[in-house]
């Protein structure tokens, strides 16, 4: 149990962890939201940073798949719900003042940036400006239909 | 240049950095604060989440050592300032968006958590609960004079 992985989707269900104030994000201190952090759980990359509103952290437990609150449309956002790339949740952790949320993923279609790169952080800073360092794996015109 | 690691503390001073719209983080999005994520340089280990003003930013750029601004005592905390366990800066990355930073850090004393585990991610959502998968490398009481 302590260091094991996350169950698959479904185990979860139930009020063991939803309903447990124990297992809950402070929401509160994030007027609602909070930030969650998706960590490739095999390389440890760092892959994205969106925000969870407790139904997305709920919904999320309890498919086994991520799903954030996007602020722009101001709503769920199934990740991966338009390019398939849907990211399969390994783990779940809370830092220590429980309003960061961190999430160990298997990212399908190996990009979670919707530019099509692996990680949304690609760019570095440089003495020069912002460098391209990551790894472009898709062409975003060829998976979003705009 | 491309893939390389964040240059030593020093390098970064001038303009060419601080003062290039093209490397600035896009803090107008988060009101003037953005969440910044501190991943081990060596490891990947996500250490914490914490905010940046442009003034942390730029004083982390400048010194190579991560300051962030917290928001419960409302001024920069330049992290390390109490502990002694600052944490080197290695890289500094944007995402697509430029509103999160990912700094890859080299931590000193070899926690960044103030309750003394290496990361503040120390605790994993379970079914039964929320249980302790870090590893505890300071006693906080023998660190922090309160």
């Amino acid at each position: 149990m302590l260091a094991g992985r996350f169950p698959p989707a479904g185990i979860l269900r139930g009020p063991a962890v939803s309903a447990s104030p124990a297992t809950l994000p402070d929401f509160a201190k994030g007027d609602g939201m909070l930030p969650a952090i998706a960590q490739d759980a095999d390389t440890g990359e760092v892959l994205m940073m969106a925000y969870m509103n407790p139904e997305s952290y709920a919904e999320t437990l309890a498919t086994g798949r991520a799903v954030y609150f996007s602020r722009s449309r101001n709503r769920l956002w199934r990740k991966g719900e338009e390019s398939g790339h849907v990211q399969e949740v390994q783990g779940v952790f809370l830092d220590c003042d429980a309003d960061t949320i961190l999430l160990k993923v298997r990212q399908l279609g190996g990009a979670a940036c919707h530019e099509g790169y692996r990680s949304c952080f690609f760019r570095q800073v440089t003495p020069a400006g912002l460098a391209v360092v990551g790894e472009r794996v898709f062409d975003p015109s060829l998976v979003y239909k705009k």
